[in-house]
């Protein structure tokens, strides 16, 4: 087997430390190592939620950490806005509509990011009709289309226009990775997971809750129970967990944990804006078309079209066979899209690397690709970025 | 730090192949190996549970299990009847409240098993009611107290008293340890967790249904989604799971299947009762007063009594820094009880040597303990066995 890169959007490559981690032998997850452990992995995290409240860190995948983020603060029958730009958008409603939330969907077309106007028009209308949301779901970075969302502003419209609402945010493939100021902009819940800038294999997912939050779960009658965040904030201060946690994953998260405090948190904010700088140049230059709005181009994730008469399953055995795991295209866009994760452990040279397997898996198909240009077009924009 | 001990009911220690499978680099969890090893992890389960219905595994705790258990076959209103021995019958029962369940408890005292013919009073009584239960929830070894209830007989005393009931069976801390025959035994759903016999970190929960189950997940109503089995089924036959699952447990449970199949099913269930007896001797001949009554006694995990005058506390902290991890008592019991866990990679060695810590421990805070008494005992218990 070729050594292997593996580029999508999680899992991410796990680093030497987070591998070793992976190996210890178990604790008991009531006794006093593991309860310094769940301390120390949750206040490591709060420097990239930027917020004052507790990080819970829940046994699941980040889907389940949405469906926390739902259960806990929501009710059956409650407004709902889900502000969706693609694939995690839709799911984030489906979760709310499966317990019964009452949700109007406000959908961009796939590869945009929201429009704020947008948002405040349809906030203004469900207020107008009676129906004031008591939650607005919105994802921050958009996995499926490689969009990020320009959640400070949006986050603003939809504070002016309904002072109450919980704002709820798929942060799952931005947190660690992309700036976060949960508190600074008035956040309610925000949701990532292990597997994504965390360096760490799936099965966690961390979330935090504001105080705005914590007053509605009181009421909230949404039925819960493993995903009831409110028991594992009771546990928290315990340093426990309701259930029995992950406690291998810990040992991981808590390595990781480590590493991005010795890079430290704007390094790993421009290391990400180099490496998404870096595909979407080197994507360009072999003539791929972007599939993501330029303004709003994520710095985890890089979509672009499968070009017309290529067929996105036999480009992909090219890159198999070379070593390098892409993600495809999600939803209505199976079959349409490559998508290049740049998230966690990876370097501009690395997306150079997959740039250079592209090329070749698109020459191997016969696509009209300009030799070297890929390459040296990622090169130059992530080392100027 | 003393060499460890952890003889807790979950996590287990790993073995060495186990921990080493634990710091493999990630793989895609679309990609062509994971799916072939998501099919031979469940496949690989199957002689464990005796089913020929698929083992679905989810990322979560086995807490996560019992609610997929309960989310996804039952409706809000069912009449549920919940056979409790301990703290986590009483969670079963919990979990179907929160969902809405209309549960009737039917409660024995802690330390013994179910009695058949009170399981058959309380059905006709909810039968003759007009109550028949949609569900019964049993719990197959009761961790809390050490008790492993008669599961073939309740089960057949269940069916002959409401033959479309739907037997939901939590078997976390018993599948792969003791034996289950599921089909045989005509049971619908079976849940079991990572951490138990498995000897993987917590993270899996693995459920098998059977066709009567699936056949009532159609009219269920209960909200579900992170935890809806009807997903999980659909995506098993290619390899998937509807949300990211923990891949990196998935290799560990893949390498401790080799290692349960290099063994053999009867040798495992053998080395149990073995560990079993061992346990019980050992604490009797020291003179501790076992909670569990002895005809339902588990060869999973022990409990005792804390003696009259003894802090648990006190003790605990002998034992702790001896590095023998043990497990005091849950609910109710809290402080009242220890317990030592025998399930997964253990052997009556481990058993003896716990044992003897006990003692060291037991006569360091002034218990009145003859010496040598208890490991020998368990010694030969063990090897008798």
């Amino acid at each position: 087997m070729p050594p292997q890169y593996l580029r999508i959007p999680g899992p991410t490559p796990l680093p030497d430390a987070v591998r070793k981690a992976g190996s210890e032998q178990m604790v008991g997850h009531r006794g006093p190592e593991f309860m310094e452990l769940v301390k120390r992995c949750s206040e490591g995290m709060n420097p990239y939620f930027r917020t004052a409240s507790d990080v819970m860190i829940l046994t699941s995948s980040g889907t389940g950490g949405l469906e926390a983020a739902v259960v806990t603060f929501l009710s059956p029958g409650d407004p709902v806005l889900t502000v969706s730009i693609g694939n995690f958008g839709e799911r984030f409603a489906q979760i709310a509509r499966a317990y019964g939330a009452d949700v109007t969907m406000l959908e961009f077309d796939w590869g945009q990011a929201a429009d704020a106007q947008a948002v405040r028009a349809a906030i203004r209308e469900m207020v107008a009709g009676g129906r004031t949301p008591v939650a607005v779901q919105v994802t921050y970075n958009e996995t499926s289309t490689g969009v990020t969302n320009p959640l400070p502003s949006l986050a603003e419209v939809i504070r002016a226009e309904a002072p109450d609402t919980l704002i709820l945010v798929d942060g799952v493939s931005a947190v660690g990775a992309i700036p976060m100021e949960m508190d600074a902009w008035d956040l309610d819940v925000v949701v990532t997971g292990a597997q994504k800038a965390w360096m760490v294999p799936p099965g966690l997912a961390m979330v935090a809750a504001s105080p705005r939050a914590w007053a509605a779960a009181d009421a909230a009658t949404m039925p819960r129970f493993y995903f009831d965040l409110v028991r594992h904030r009771d546990a928290l201060p315990k340093g426990q967990t309701p259930w029995t946690p992950a406690v291998g994953l810990f040992f991981q998260l808590d390595a990781a944990l480590r590493l991005m405090e010795a890079e430290g948190r704007e390094a790993i904010y421009a290391r990400h804006a180099a490496c998404g700088a870096a595909a979407r140049a080197g994507l360009a230059a072999m003539g791929f078309e972007l599939f993501a709005d330029p303004d709003n181009a994520s710095d985890t994730v890089t979509s672009a079209l499968v070009p017309d008469g290529a067929d996105w399953s036999a480009l992909n055995d090219e890159f198999r066979v070379r070593g390098l795991q892409l993600a495809g295209g999600q939803g209505k866009m199976k079959g349409r899209l490559l998508r290049i994760g740049h998230l966690g452990d990876v370097t501009v040279d690395d997306i150079v690397t997959a740039i250079e397997i592209i090329e070749q898996g698109a020459l191997a198909i016969g696509l009209p690709v300009e030799p070297a240009a890929g390459p040296a077009a990622a090169r130059r924009a992530g080392e100027g970025a």
